[in-house]
């Protein structure tokens, strides 16, 4: 029978021995686990960034893989530790929004239980890295047991929050770049539904990124010419901005939270 | 049975084919083997940077857990490669210290060993890649054979070094900042024991950290309101200088060495 | 049975979802795949340098390892997928050249596959993240049959460029600095054959990197001393400059493309 598999997303970065430890203490408890890292550089505190990470990755995963998500400034507080079963997946997380795309995406069969039963907790529970002392070894007695029902009770108001979507205001839609990716790649609010039919078959788009006009929409990098910036569709479903061979973030002096604004 | 654990603590980053090679090094003795990345970052050269990322994560690590630790400015001079039993755990690295931790927290059972035994090097030896040539093959023949006694003798004069501690002098407790985390969090030397009583239970301390007067205990980050430093325990039992959801090196301009004095 | 084995060299970054993804294609196919990264920081759409990581890594792998190099800029055009054996090992990639080093070490019993049995694709197909939907599966699939016959048909016109080599001109050898490391080293595409025998043994050398003199041919970085630069054989198998225990590129002030004269 293959490993389980446990996969980590967090804002520890890897410049310390934070994920190493995540590590062993859930080999500790588990040696048959394959640990996967999604990413450790989410922007620190920042749930919208923790959320698209695991929202675009999970999918891809097998069945029954429990996902580790720590992006938590509350942190020893009374924030609740979740342990959410969606998608025929796991997930344990603080209960602070971060998994709400997750939510979103998994509405029907989502099941949220508080993961209070200490006993699986790793002794003594500091208050400053749960991440070692809770979401951890919670995830990995889950891969001992898959007895998800002993980690604690089913819970209804768990805390989410909605992605923003673009707005219809002033004969305009409004929306916004959420982030910038390695490659400077703008990752706008925008979807393929959003776009008018004329700017995804013919090419045309009228997209305003602050001051910035971006006028062509292509299948892919290479259609890009010069230091144009063009629209593409993204592989996690975004309309996203770029420069072929290039990084439109710095190029366009772009970034999160820039204005997009779809003018037809 | 489970297979083995091998993790790695390098100075190498993660830019470079460096890290890789260890790895294929070490599945090529035994594929069987889960490897886990503890950091990479280590300050280039800086042994006691390493000494505090393998001690504040090894403890967490199932036993029979091989340690590899380099960070090797000697690396090609004739400083010894070591094999260390300690803590029912093994790890392997250069005779220079960077095992002082391991050395304090482990001085029962500890045994050391001049790994020289060539016939389990990767031939030809190189002199400027030993983490390739010497500790990743050392630290994977290990994990085939578990005859630490065939790697080589015993030796007793291997190299360590004493961590700073806070000193008392002219009425104060004189301590350092160790490191900044990736949070920016600043890891002090002080342990709890070092602080008075008064400030565990009632929260007042009285600490300069460089000219930046810090005069909150708080139990977590979440306790701290605005830009207003506080002090706390760490995960790892240092006393740590944090700023709620923010970089306290940053905010304060200050970074390992600073000067941090208890005044009480 | 030991698991395959499936490394992974892209430009992906590490701040992104994207690895995480390709990890999670992997095992969705074969659970049982050990997965290990080379690196994921060569420099953006940069062929040579993701040629010289595969180059300098692969060799240090058991037989039968599939490597997966994603450095892409022509992502979503009509570029090829390969499928390659080379060595007793596979490579999947792009054919762009990024496999040039493995072409030149590996002439003998080298085979070059069209990867385009697309049932072997993850569907739909993206027009900008092929690592995940065709590379990904095509060396995961192949860990499961092991008939890389079934992947595509052989090719003699795939791409490939030749590295550059010192020229001898105007009674010198002009060579240039392909890279610097993590810790600023200069790895020149020098080897040892294009040394005048005097170098390696005797010490002196006559180099000129930039406007920078380098006169000293050392055996390992503790040889140097203070921060006068020196040559030394590098464990890849070129002559590299570098300063002991210091960061020659920021020294020097040297990087990629710098001209280095061997005068003799």
């Amino acid at each position: 029978m293959a490993n389980a598999i446990i996969t980590l997303t967090t804002d520890y970065g890897t410049s310390d021995h934070l994920v190493g430890t995540l590590k062993g203490v859930i080999l500790k408890i588990n040696p048959d686990v394959t640990i996967v890292d999604i990413t450790h550089n989410i922007t620190p505190f920042d749930l919208l960034d923790g959320a698209l990470a695991i929202g675009s990755a999970y999918a891809y995963f097998p069945p029954k893989t429990v996902h580790v998500v720590v992006v938590d400034p509350g942190v020893g507080t009374a924030r609740r530790p979740l342990l959410v079963s969606a998608g025929n997946q796991y997930f344990v997380a603080p209960d602070n929004g971060v998994l709400s795309v997750v939510y979103e995406r998994e509405a029907e069969g989502l099941m949220v239980r508080h993961a209070n039963a200490e006993h699986y907790y790793l002794q003594p529970i500091s208050k400053t890295f749960h991440g070692r002392d809770i979401f951890a070894p919670v995830a990995a007695w889950l891969t001992k047991n898959w007895q998800s029902s002993s980690m604690g009770e089913q819970i209804e108001d768990y805390k989410r929050f909605t992605l923003p979507r673009p707005k219809q205001a002033d004969g305009v839609v409004k929306g916004v770049v959420l982030r910038a990716d390695t490659f400077g790649n703008l990752i706008t609010n925008f979807r393929q539904e959003d776009l008018p039919e004329s700017a995804l078959s013919g090419g045309a788009i009228h997209l305003l990124a602050g001051t910035q006009a971006v006028t062509r929409f292509v299948e892919t990098f290479a259609d890009g010419s010069g230091a144009e910036p063009f629209a593409y569709l993204g592989s996690s479903g975004f309309i996203e901005i770029g420069v072929n061979k290039g990084n439109a973030a710095r190029t366009l002096g772009l970034n999160r939270g820039t204005p997009v604004i779809l003018t037809k």
